[in-house]
C-alpha cells in the first residue's frame, strides 16, 4: 500500500522549515500531470505565497552552447553562493530531456560538490511533451523553492532554442556562457541571444586559453557597446572566468550584485517581475482554455468533422473555429 | 442614409462572376471589427468554398529588406502572370502599417500598371494591432480573391520581422528578394529567413550591378547548399532578374513552375495546404477563446483583483489562472 500524500498544512510547515523531502515531494507534484495533484500543488503555493517575501530573492538565468561548461561554471558559482552564506537552488529548463531521456541536470554526479552541499538544493529538468509545459513547472518550482527558503536561483538551460526565451522571462539577471576564441555563430549561439544577456561570460579562461578569452572578451565588449541600451538602464558587462580553477568568480558574483543594486534602485527590478506575473498569468490562461476546450465533450464529438471539412478546404479555419466555440456553452 | 450591404447571395454571385467592387466590399467586411460583419464575412466565404477548387491556385510569398525592389518586383512578375493569361492577386502582411500609417501596398501608384489590368487585384495590407489579427484578415482575403477567379496570390511581407512566418503558413512557395553586393547581415535579413526560401532572387541585376548580382547569387547557392533538405524534397533555387528592366521573369516563372508540378507531384504540395489549414483552424480557436473569455462578465469583474494579487507577488500565475478559469461556466 502506498503511503497517502501530506495534507497541504504538512507540505506548508515542511517547505517553510526547509525541508527537503517534502519541498522535493511538492516539486513533483507540480510536475506531475494528474489533476488532483495540481490541485494540491496549488494549494500549497497559494499558502506560501502569502508570506513569502520573493522579492529578496535572486533568479538568475545560466545558458550557453553544448561544451562551454554550465555544470561546471553552476557548480562553481553554487559552491562560491554556499561559502557566503547563500542558499542555491539550481532547476532547468530542458524541453529536449523528454525525447532524448538526458536532462542537462538529471546528472547530479555532475555537480558533486553542490548536490552534497546542506545549503544548495538541485533539481534536474521535469520532463514534459512542450517547453510551454515544461516553463510552467519550473516557474512554479522557482516559487517552491523561494518559500524553502532558498534566496538565489540559477536557472540553467541548453543555450540552442526557445527555451532563453522562457528562462529569461522568469529570471532577473540572463547570464551568457562563452567559449575563449571561437565566434557566437561557431558556437551555435541564436541570434537575439547575445542581445538578451545582462553578463556575458568567457568561461575556461585557463591556461593557454587565457590569450584567446581576454579576446573573445574585446570581441563581445564591442559587440555589446552596439547594442541598444536596455530597458533597464544596466549596461552588459563581459568578464572572463575560470570555474574549472574557480577564477574569476568573485569578481563575477561583485557584477551580479551591481546589477542588482542598480535594478533595485531604479525600481526596474520590482517592474520586471510585475511584468513577467502578467505574462506568465496570461500564458497559464491560455494553456487553460486550451484544455478546457479540447477537453469539452461537445469539441471532442464535432472536433472531427470540422477539422476534416476545413483540411479538404470545403470549411474556412475562421468559420470552423466560430462552429466549434460556439458549441462551448459559456455561461455568461 | 448609408446604403443597406448587399445580401449573401448577392456577395456569393458577384464574387464568382468576379465583381471586383463586391470583392473589395467583402475583404473590407473581413477586415471589419464589427461583430455582424465577421458574421456576414464568415457566411459568405462558407458559401463560397463550397465548390472553389483552392488547389487550382497557387499563393507566392514575396519577402525582402526594404529597398529590394518589392513593389517593382512584384508589378513586373503580376505584368508577366498577365501576358500569360494569368489573373494575378497582390495581397499584404505588413502589421507595422497601423503604427506607422503607411502600408506597404498603400500607395497603389507604386503599381501603377498593374493596378490600372482588369486581369489583376491589389489590396493593401489591413490596418490591425496585432501581428496574428492582421494574419487572420489576410489569410481569408486569399479565399476570397480566389473564389473571384484570381488563380496566383502574391503576398508581400515587409522582411525584416515575424511577418515572414505568418506569410509562410498560408503559400505554397516563400521567395525570397536579395540585393546584388551585399550579405544577408548587411541587408536586415532575419537568421532563418534564407532557410525559409524556396527561390531566392537577387534582384537589380543591371547595369554595373550586373557582376556583383552573380556574384551574390553564387554566395547565396552555396549557402542553400549547406541547408538541410526541405521537407517538400525540392532544391532551393537562386536565381538573378532585374525587375526594372524586365529581365530574368520568364526564368524565374519558370523555375516557379517547376517547383508547383514537382511539388503537385509528389504530394506535397496538397499535404502542406491541410497542415496549413491546421494549423490555422489552431489559431483561429485560440484567437475566439481568448475573446470569449476576457469579455466574460465574471472575468471582467475578477480579472482586475485577481491581477493585482498576481503582480504583488501575493498569488502564483497558475493559481491566478486557474480561479479565473473557474468562473467560466462551461456547459458539459
Amino acid at each position: 500500500m502506498r503511503r497517502p500524500l501530506p495534507s497541504v498544512e504538512q507540505f506548508v510547515k515542511g517547505i517553510r522549515a526547509s525541508d527537503r523531502v517534502l519541498l522535493g515531494q511538492a516539486i513533483t507534484l507540480v510536475e506531475s500531470a494528474r489533476e488532483d495533484h495540481q490541485v494540491l500543488a496549488r494549494e500549497i503555493i497559494a499558502h506560501l505565497l502569502a508570506d513569502t517575501p520573493a522579492i529578496n530573492t535572486l533568479r538568475i538565468a545560466v545558458t550557453g552552447a553544448p561544451g562551454v561548461g554550465k555544470s561546471t561554471f553552476v557548480e562553481a558559482l553554487g559552491m562560491y553562493l554556499v561559502e557566503q552564506g547563500k542558499h542555491p537552488a539550481v532547476l532547468a529548463i530542458d524541453p529536449s530531456s523528454a525525447v532524448s531521456g538526458g536532462s542537462i541536470l538529471g546528472d547530479k554526479t555532475r555537480m558533486e560538490r553542490l548536490s552534497a552541499s546542506e545549503h544548495a538544493f538541485i533539481r534536474p529538468s521535469p520532463a514534459g511533451d512542450s517547453l510551454g509545459g515544461v516553463a510552467r513547472k519550473t516557474r512554479e518550482a522557482i516559487l517552491l523553492v523561494e518559500a524553502a527558503g532558498f534566496d538565489t536561483v540559477i536557472i540553467e538551460t541548453v543555450g540552442v532554442g526557445q527555451s532563453e526565451i522562457a528562462a529569461q522571462r522568469m529570471t532577473d539577471l540572463f547570464l551568457l556562457l562563452l567559449l575563449p576564441g571561437a565566434g557566437d555563430e561557431l558556437q551555435g549561439i541564436k541570434r537575439g541571444i547575445v542581445e538578451m544577456a545582462d553578463l556575458l561570460v568567457v568561461n575556461k579562461a585557463d591556461g593557454d586559453r587565457i590569450k584567446l578569452a581576454n579576446q573573445a572578451r574585446g570581441h563581445y565588449l564591442n559587440a555589446t557597446h552596439l547594442l541598444p541600451v536596455k530597458p533597464s538602464g544596466w549596461q552588459p558587462r563581459v568578464m572572463v572566468c575560470s570555474a574549472l580553477e574557480n577564477s574569476g568568480i568573485t569578481d563575477l558574483w561583485d557584477a551580479i550584485s551591481a546589477f542588482q543594486n542598480d535594478l533595485l534602485a531604479n525600481g526596474f527590478f520590482a517592474e520586471n517581475r510585475r511584468q513577467q506575473a502578467r505574462y506568465w498569468l496570461e500564458d497559464s490562461i491560455e494553456a487553460g482554455l486550451k484544455t478546457m476546450f479540447y477537453n469539452h465533450p461537445a469539441v471532442k464529438e464535432k472536433l472531427a468533422e470540422v477539422e476534416a471539412a476545413v483540411l479538404a478546404g470545403q470549411m474556412s479555419p475562421t468559420d470552423a473555429a466560430a462552429r466549434l466555440l460556439g458549441v462551448v456553452n459559456w455561461g455568461s
